[in-house]
């Protein structure tokens, strides 16, 4: 049920938002998914942490970023990043995270995003809620478990992550549209055992690409993959998941066929450049998580594909 | 009054969403002047034209086009492009118009534009309800009156454009917020004497400059730059204006510096790449008319400046 909204075939690519929308508005906020619901985008990527009251609150980083972060005067934040485990909810929301700082790495990397005041860290509960409301019935929400590497060997902490988030799902009946994503398997594991009625996601980057500016690297919180015997497909297959989300660098069409051999179904990220897009739609993802969705309309659109309708 | 949403100055250079924000939301479209307003952006530009029932109307050619418009079974529309002011609201509304057709010439100038359904041509009524909101307290309008080259010797038409457009403005008290906008002197002319109380604006591109692909040409109702034997902001200042609106390619500092000193204010339109930007903040233009205003706040904020606030 879930997984009808990630999967392609018989002209249709699914489109992902990524973090909402995050090439046009402020990522990860409210603000971003409601104008990416407005323009049609019926699935969302977004990042799930706790704050140290355990409210699981929707932001990338571990560490509210010194290029995305202002205080309540208008200003960017200084000195260490702090780390949203350590604030309450009202505390992380005192902060303002509307807009990219132009003069930081990050800030260059998304030149078009609006600037915007008032934006607040959301809870995870605020976008669930959007998601219950009638007009977005057919939203489906692709939650990404973001593991703290300081506490990636804590089964504990891993076991009451899971269970918070998906009691927070469950309360509001939407395990039917909700796939749990992540870079650690061992968190992948502990969706499983939970919340087996919700299908699981499993984010790779191999080691050969450099991380993204500005933001958490995966790579010390995903599996060993040079120890790996057998390919990615296959492994996350034996794994138990039901999508593998490779980056966009690691997609070959070779691959994507043995995925959809094994019965999964592949949505590449973050896929922007128009090049890139063209090149995940010729090596036959069944969905693109992307940045600019009006962009991604667009070229599918020209080759006579769709992202909503019933797949293959 | 209304001039004090469009005068720069003093850490201050205006934003104006071009058809409320044509790079990412489509055009002339509620959706789109709503995203613009919720990005913080608090002056829009926007065009209008009567239909056969004479209610004005937000779309920027006097012809629907093929480029940009669907019937209600989703097709691009065929064969002959309809005349807003052969048809009723009504069949004005039963098109689409909430996409660019990517094969056509102007759907490949905006590559971002999100693609979306049941948008439809708003009446002017709309978006001036819209700026009635409470949360839009703030928000100025720059309405342009499209003049028909067929109808450009008619002075009763123009009278009659003029008192309708007016008419609908002072039902919802608006004046105070609103500029009247054209590249038709004759049209402003009209303007003026109808409703002095609303600024005039003059738009101005020079001949040399080429029209912009799939847009109805200003050239056939503009004046005739050739003849003037003043510079093109005495012509404005003397032709009774308060506002001159260059092209981007047409905008000098010298220009400017002269039009200031003749008491004008100058927003240059359409400003979108970021190169053309940052030279209309050099030139010291009061206001930037652009498709792309999350890239016009960019480049504001990296300068120190802002959209918002009092101007000298």
């Amino acid at each position: 049920m879930q997984l009808s909204g990630f999967r392609g075939g018989n002209g249709i690519v699914r489109l992902i938002g990524h973090r909402g929308a995050r090439g046009v508005m402020p990522e990860n906020a409210m603000e971003g998914f409601r104008f990416a619901t407005g323009i049609g985008v019926v699935a969302l990527e977004f990042d799930v942490v706790l704050t140290r009251d355990r409210i699981p609150v929707i932001t990338h980083n571990h560490h509210l970023s010194r290029a995305a972060t202002r205080t309540a005067d208008g200003n960017w934040i200084k000195g260490e990043e702090p780390k949203v485990a350590d604030l309450t909810l009202a505390q992380v929301q005192e902060l303002e995270v509307g807009g990219l700082d132009g003069g930081s790495v990050y800030g260059k990397r998304f030149v078009d995003q609006a600037f915007m005041n008032k934006v607040r860290v959301p809870r995870l509960a605020d976008l669930l809620d959007l998601a219950r409301r009638p007009e977005n019935s057919g939203l489906h929400l692709l939650l990404e478990l973001k593991s703290d590497p300081e506490m990636k060997d804590d089964a504990s902490e891993r076991s009451d992550v899971v269970a918070i988030v998906v009691a927070e799902i469950r309360a509001r009946g939407l395990e039917p549209r909700t796939v749990l994503h992540s870079f650690d398997w061992d968190m992948l594991d502990e969706c499983r055992a939970q919340a087996p009625e919700m299908p699981t996601s499993y984010l790779s980057k191999l080691p050969e690409n450099t991380d993204d500016p500005g933001e958490d690297s995966s790579k010390s919180v995903g599996p060993d993959f040079a120890a790996m015997t057998v390919s990615l497909p296959r492994a996350v297959r034996d794994a138990g998941g039901q999508i593998w989300c490779p980056h966009v660098h690691d997609v070959t069409s070779a691959l994507v066929a043995e995925a959809h051999s094994l019965g999964l179904l592949v949505c590449s990220w973050t896929v922007n450049e128009a090049a890139d897009i063209e090149a995940m739609i010729d090596a036959g993802v069944d969905g693109i998580v992307s940045d600019y969705p009006g962009r991604v309309q667009r070229c599918l659109l020209n080759r006579g594909l769709n992202w909503i309708g019933s797949a293959g």
